[in-house]
């Protein structure tokens, strides 16, 4: 284990506004960070913000943990590690044991993780059973959703793979799904999950893909299960030095980000306006669009994200509220936005469609605000407003598969060269899914489900 | 004059519900009518339906008269003549005076009109003054439109030509932009009006129509007036036997009911659904819309229009109200409906969107209910819906004029040939523009403006 330097350890932090002794936690978890790249790290306190900073000399991964009553995460941000915890600390004490004690397996794992030969010694099992979360019927997450054993896939058949899952995002769709209020509405009982990371396990005939290639399981394959067979067209191996949790997050999002900022046909240049700028979706938008040279105009619900999303390359970021086409003339002057792109339905939509130039186009991709939308047909008539839904199955349903992995590899690559990240909150193990789609409903970052761990060596 | 049968005239009808003694009406005015077409009418009471119907043996043309407080109009429907009044009956008396003394008159102006070498003898002073309606202030119609004697136009310049107008209607629009509510706000003192018919009263150099030519004045110049000056680019001489009230109402109406219908890319056999149908757009769309093999599906507001639009050839006609896509349903079956026209906006828009099926397109074109959208997003996003706006005069302003004269082309054929008809309720003189324009403002039929009628001989 390399060595770190302990001179500026926090020795103690603040968790949402109450003050932890933690002496094990932020050494122990820069110094398991620092091993897996081979350098040391410097760790220091954070100024009563809950976070612990530490510089690392190299590029390094995200890294979370969770204890029953509160999350603890290491993330990269630029060239530093950030430490930074939440959660229930109102029994201290078994919060602080709880930590400690998790500091064994947390060293475990965070060894196996860093050693590439790891996967092969999972041994996971071709018998016995595997752990999948399944509704069998319609209603709240928290009530319907169920984690069962089930049989393992059989035998792949020619090109079909059978994948053990590694990380699986829960998305706002996928609980949707669960209420029986999206899109699609599956024969029950129905496995959930709409994208992840996953290992092959086992390829049939023809299958290019071999074991222990890292695959992305897109959209169309419910996958929160620690293994599930699917056809193999259209998967891909990834690079390896893409990690995991940015993996999983690739084929819902930044995809749909992609393909929307492509269907309005912006030339470099020309400018968007979106709301939920810091959701998912919101952030691969900006990302993406810097990369094609577009402006973008951001709305968001609280001051604080401001300089966050300025700092992954937003141009101008606004509050939502009223005056908002003066508000953006103040900052921006005459701007012709030829697009904007919606995630939040009721007033916010009559507010994008207002800033937007004669002919332009309103994407809705989501309704968070559960608002209808409320909009004046003068507006869309005399200034030639254009408004159309974008849904990512539709997109997937009418796509060859070749096109949507062509699609898919551009991403990891962006992914790969940092052009594009996912912020991730948390992940939790699947025997934890209550906890996580509890975690989840509260909307403060993607959480992760993590498969797979009771079978590993 | 041609002989005309008396056997069956009425000499009773009724009037909104009041028995009429009306002896000289019927008789008087089919037998004008027929005197114009040489042909002899046999005229019948109706059924104490405030019509009365007479068989003619030619194509006949409608004609309308107004008296000062109920009209009465003859109007062709297929091979028969009906003529049909409207009014306040409160006064009988002297309704029937008025109406009486109007006989004059009207047989005067029958006679002028069925002389196609009246136009000549009609002496439009080019010296003097020329009437011409315009608001020097945005407001409510009866406030702000004013009547005002102003200049003749000079000498028209090469491509030039003066038009002396004959008829033009009072569109919604019309008071729309008089409020300054419309799509655009001219510059003050502006003329209104947007399309009618006139007759070529002076050409200018390299202009290849001549003088008494009767032409469509389309969307792009204000044309309440006795006399403009207008390019002759995009003017055409239209054939001589369809009604001057036909071509006043070619250029707005059926011109949008015709784009929208080729927007909407529907090919034959394929089904819409459309709000307002027995708006002047609505009935344009279901004429248009049989003529090219698409199936209708029509809203309206009340029971006794739905027989009314089926004999137009709308396909299906139900009442506006709730469960929409149940008595489509058990109507019709399961129809797959491509695209919606929406006239009226509110919540009769979320209705169309209902029946609409995946990947439909909405085209808004007014909003007669003064109401919002109101839409719900997942509606949007998870059946691929687009809405869009259609403005007519946003076409035009990207259209070459070779293209728009082209377009009106086919409707003055399609006119003449009796595919398509405008519904007109009654026709007033310039110098009664104020009650002409409250009439419009009921909404009860197109209402038309007469041009020029003190210049007549």
């Amino acid at each position: 284990m390399a060595a770190w330097s302990s001179t500026s350890v926090a020795s103690e932090m603040t968790v949402n506004g109450n003050m932890m002794h933690l002496p094990l936690t932020i050494p122990s978890l820069l110094a398991l960070a620092a091993s897996r790249h081979g350098k040391s790290c410097r760790a220091m306190a954070g100024a009563g913000t809950g976070t612990a900073t530490a510089r690392c000399g190299a590029e390094s991964i995200g890294w979370r943990r969770r204890c029953s009553n509160w999350v603890f995460a290491v993330r990269r941000q630029g060239s530093e590690l950030v430490a930074s915890g939440r959660g229930d600390v109102r029994n201290r004490a078994a919060a602080q044991r709880q930590w400690q004690g998790d500091q064994v397996a947390t060293a475990r794992t965070l060894r196996r993780r860093a050693d590439p030969s790891a996967f092969d010694r999972r041994q996971h099992r071709r018998s016995g059973s595997v752990k999948t979360i399944q509704i069998s019927k319609y209603g709240r997450p928290g009530e319907v959703i169920d984690l069962v054993d089930v049989a393992p896939p059989d035998r792949p058949g020619p090109g079909e793979v059978i994948i053990a899952m590694t990380l699986a995002p829960i998305h706002p769709a996928d609980l949707l799904l669960a209420r029986g209020f999206y899109g699609v509405r599956p024969k029950l009982p129905a496995v959930l999950g709409g994208e992840g990371v996953g290992r092959v396990l086992q390829a049939g005939d023809g299958v290019a893909l071999k074991r222990g290639d890292r695959v992305l399981v897109p959209n169309r394959y419910p996958c929160w299960a620690e293994q599930i067979k699917i056809p193999a067209t259209g998967l891909f191996a990834c690079p390896p030095d893409v990690p995991d949790d940015q993996l999983a997050l690739v084929s819902v999002n930044p995809l749909t980000a992609m393909l929307m900022l492509d269907e309005s046909r912006l030339t470099p240049g020309r400018c968007f306006i979106q709301n939920a700028a810091n959701s998912g979706v919101g952030r691969a938008v900006i990302m993406i669009a810097r990369a094609k040279g577009l402006r973008s105009v951001n709305l968001v619900r609280r001051q604080e994200l401001i300089p966050k999303l300025k700092s992954i390359g937003a141009d101008i970021v606004l509050l939502e509220g009223p005056n908002l086409k003066q508000r953006l003339a103040a900052e921006a002057g005459a701007v012709a936005i030829d697009a904007a792109f919606d995630g939040v339905a009721g007033e916010s939509t009559a507010q994008l469609v207002a800033c937007l130039a004669k002919g332009g186009t309103l994407t809705s991709y989501a309704g968070v605000s559960n608002q209808p939308f409320s909009l004046s047909p003068t507006e869309m008539i005399f200034r030639d407003i254009n408004l159309r839904g974008f849904w990512l199955v539709d997109w997937l349903t009418r796509t060859a598969p070749e096109i949507v992995a062509e699609r898919l590899q551009s991403l990891v690559e962006m992914t790969r060269q940092g052009t594009i990240r996912s912020e991730v909150a948390v992940d939790y193990a699947v025997e934890d899914f209550a906890a996580a789609i509890a975690h989840a409903q509260k909307g403060e970052g993607k959480i992760l489900l993590r498969f797979g761990t009771r079978h590993a060596a």
